[in-house]
């Protein structure tokens, strides 16, 4: 396994894959690599010839108060895991490098970034988008693996890739859980013992809307009070979030038809956690 | 040649040249092709093993004020330069097809956007951004041309591709004069006789704002009042901006190093004029 830290180099080994008739799978992710991630490269690597891995926390999609310090970083241990995953290049730059002096340009997407995350985060999605195309540029993907759990994220990334005309094939993959029902996020590491058991509840929460939904009940204002009041018992959940929305359109459900999604955002203690559950 | 109208098409026509290693040069046009245009298209001819020319007068890079409807359209004469000219494909899309119901994705610029053209013309760049990644991805050129009369859309152009590590070579081309010195331009078309007359002042303007510093002045501001003195005794012109910028950041030089170039944007009586000259 390479590890690249430039562009150049990056650039070049993607045209020699392509050069040869290799395809590439990247899974682009910001490091700290859980079993949610793994499952993305385990994919990439079963479906494409070579697999790139980029690790790279990304400035600009965190809002300046945010944890973009914090967050949590450790190469030695993400190079391992994509070592024994058979990855063939983990490309890891610099912020520099990828931002030098005099960078102005962004890709930015409206109306889907307009509610649920992107209402909260104003600037998350602009960085999202930026740098998933300066990804592609760099390592021309046939096929890009990204997890449902970043919901919104997924359906910005699908719908920027169809506008901007990019030949990259979106593959989005399932939420992978803890025992207890919590979707494996880096950021759960920031939690202790109790809340660790109380974020818990947010997938319990989720489960609920799912057997309202299925159930019958169609008040999709219903369901999210629903989501509410279970998660207002929880001591130390503050609910940002819970709506039912079009899984593409990231807006409310047009009628029965599209895949419909559950999807909340919840802080707990002072950690910022989402999941979603597909309802339809 | 080949007109081709719609995105999938053209996207299998590029990747067939690419298949039998063909590099391909683009023209990015709104048609009404005049010997500016062609100054393009005979470079790209000459450099590339095949020339795809775009026609598409683009929408969302006019203000909603702006002449988008009135732009001057003239696809048969267009094909018939292009034909002529040894084009391979002409690329005609319809507004429908580049942004069917449903886009949302925009490709937009900080700082270089701020100045000049994009302080009057507040969603220009971003239209300009957002379409020539679209042709990119669409076309796959090795290089694309553009004109320097358009300075800041050439800087801007530049500078996108740099940041979002695109493959394409970007080639700005010299202004092409009338006999007179007026830039030509698709707008000259909207000038009667008095106007068209007029016109000419613009040019007769920046090359006195290069005499000037040719003999040594560097106060820039006095350069610009000149031309703005210049300019303001001519009845059907009326100065928007003269202004002596890097030719790359499209801010005021930096001391005497890089490029720099003297930017003018005027109304002949209705019809918004743009040209500009290098002092360095």
């Amino acid at each position: 396994m390479e590890i690249i830290r430039t562009v150049s180099e990056m650039k070049a080994a993607a045209a020699a894959f392509r050069a040869e008739g290799l395809s590439a799978g990247l899974v682009p992710t910001m490091g700290s690599l859980h079993e949610g991630h793994m499952s993305l490269v385990r994919k990439a690597v079963s479906e494409n010839d070579r697999t790139v891995v980029s690790i790279f926390v990304n400035p600009i999609q965190f809002e300046a108060h945010e944890d973009f310090g914090s967050y949590p970083r450790d190469m030695a241990k993400d190079s391992e895991l994509c070592e024994r995953a058979s990855v063939d290049v983990v490309f890891n730059p610099s912020a520099r490098e990828m931002y030098p002096d005099g960078f102005h340009s962004y890709v930015d997407m409206s109306v889907l970034t307009e509610g649920l995350c992107g209402a909260r985060r104003p600037n998350h999605f602009r960085g999202v988008c930026t740098v998933v195309s300066k990804l592609f540029n760099i390592t021309y993907p046939r096929r890009a693996y990204f997890g449902q759990k970043d919901a919104q994220q997924l359906a910005v990334i699908k719908r920027m890739v169809l506008d901007l005309n990019m030949d990259v094939e979106v593959v989005g993959m399932p939420v992978i859980r803890e025992a207890d029902g919590l979707a494996m996020s880096s950021r759960n590491a920031y939690l202790n013992d109790e809340e660790r058991a109380d974020a818990a509840y947010i997938c319990k929460a989720l489960s609920e809307a799912s057997r309202l939904f299925d159930e019958g009940e169609r008040d999709i204002r219903r369901i999210e009070r629903h989501i509410g009041e279970l998660l207002s018992k929880i001591p130390s959940i503050a609910l940002e979030y819970a709506e039912i929305v079009d899984a593409k359109t990231m807006r409310p459900p047009d009628g029965d038809h599209g895949e419909i999604i559950c999807a909340v955002a919840a802080r707990v203690g002072k950690t910022r956690l989402i999941d979603n559950v597909r309802l339809k």
